[in-house]
């Protein structure tokens, strides 16, 4: 059967603050800018999760999509939606919640739970005009 | 001349947490679900100011709307971007950060700046699936 | 209070034939082309509600915008997505589904009960170059 | 019979340079910036017209949406698609090619042609950040 | 030369219901939910047709792409338009159409039209949140 | 550390004229169409910029997308904005300014700037429904 990737695309808000609690101030404004502002600030943040596999020929499926997206939302959405990824958000403690770290962050939740299925990319869009892509190298 | 209204878009992001500090926690968690997350979440806003007027012979142009940009985010992008609506903006200290209600601070204060053009709409956007409009009545 | 229009947006998916069943069939293709394919064909909506009102001063809010979707979709979209309009949907029998038709019958449905919300415009796209408006008059 | 709005979308590409010729350099220049760039700058234009009209009890349009689609691009349209406003086009002659001269002049053609129906708004995108609206006033 | 990947984006509407026929009833419903109404629904489908190929120095062109749009068009979208993926599509008989299924169909008939140039990808969008992409595998 | 895409979208307005200066006018119409107007047209231009790298710790970075955003404009935008192609831009003179070539010019000034970063893809869309890719082959 041909080997097909389906991507679902899911949204969610949240608020962060990037920056090292290890640097001193002055290292982490020059360093961070605006994004450094210790009020927070947030973001409507867009994830398209891709999986590839042959075609189901008893459902025409490379796997429901509909299921995908329970997964996903129940895995990592849930977590972090209406969140603070520096203080809400477990499996982000440590970890300076840029785009990069956060689509690791998820990939590492993700990628187990699909299989059989194979994550094969990962898009997280901070804003329209940035976005970041992991394949789990 | 032609009356023509003429329309730029800005776009910020800011945290916010949507809750009435008169209210007990329970009736916050009741009117506002997950946006009263007390860590804060956030959002890419788009902002359309809408400015109407005759068409100047001279330039062809209602306003030039380079200028119209830089005078939105010199009185009020520039308090928004990359903040927090609860903590950091000196505007809506004691109002509950809805969109509404941010709006409606944005329009007092453009409205005599973009004299004497008139500013005759302001939407604000604040997820790809919500947003309000107010004209100043 | 100032009043502000604020808008959920809304999406589905149907399926329609647009043709008039006391017309002949000759008559039918010259008025509607291939929108009169008999075996159907289907779009991917996105619906406008605007409601206009005073800010509730206890919430922020004119009202609270995922109850007006969770009402969307209780009165019309749950009757309308993932089906057919010809054929599936009561409040469209004997109508042809244009999509002037199909937003006056959401309005007739939505104007009652959004009150004392006052709806004042629904906004209907059937493609991403076409979109109707009504306002109720 | 109920008012519906009805709008159709059409885009275009073309060249411009906007400046005023009775005008000394150093002011276009102070005027315009980079859009008085002499040898041209091009933008993907945008244009929804809006059309206002009963609805026909026999097609249930107000009016074939593909019919003023061709009466869009026959009229205006082809005059400026891959044309340049300044060098090209008839009907800015001796006009400034603002977007809000050339929705004027869009208004002038179109408005007498989609008669008996009632053309009630064109809107103009130059970029994804400006746009500007025209209602006959 | 430099070898480019050229992107050529079409659109279509059509209706299908997603079931098996040598399922039972109570099966199709709980694989494939609402998409299954015996009386269809439909989609806005997007299309991104990809090919790669040397830029060609007389025309700096991998290929023109309005002879690509037209091929593909006439090869597949003509078929698929306005109609019915399981009543009125001769090349998806025996197939569920689903976009994995309909994906592959639409490689079969394009990447022996484009050549010599080289199909690469297809990508297709059903919804705004679901796409699937194939690369011939 | 793990590798990851980061991509920052850059926008830019020009005109251009798509034409091969060595052959005759009848058989640059027929190449080129509409696009071959003596006159010029012109484009809203997206691009987006990809860098892959490991993650910083220091930084959760890859690389700062505003620095990324300040090289790119200066290197390239700057070149470009609200130019055109053909009279104004020095890279690509004696260069048929398609978009296969446009983003081959931008590859070549582009990739030895970001290094140590490593430049993987250009993509640059001229309008909503055509795009060309480039990774350096």
């Amino acid at each position: 059967m041909p080997k097909v990737t389906v991507t679902r695309r899911v949204r969610f808000n949240a608020a962060h603050r990037v920056f090292n609690p290890d640097l001193p101030d002055a290292e982490n404004d020059r360093l961070f800018g605006k994004c450094n502002n210790p009020n927070w600030h947030g973001h409507n943040y867009i994830l398209d999760v891709s999986v590839e596999g042959s075609i189901d020929p008893k459902t025409g499926y490379v796997l429901d999509l509909s299921e995908l997206k329970k997964l996903v939302n129940r895995e990592v959405i849930d977590f972090v939606d209406h969140r603070n990824f520096n203080l809400d958000v477990e499996f982000m403690k440590g970890t300076i919640p840029t785009s990069e770290n956060i689509v690791v962050a998820f990939w590492k939740i993700l990628e187990p739970k699909v299989a059989p299925a194979r994550l094969t990319k990962l898009v997280l869009w901070e804003t329209e005009n940035n976005y970041v892509e992991y394949t789990g190298r």
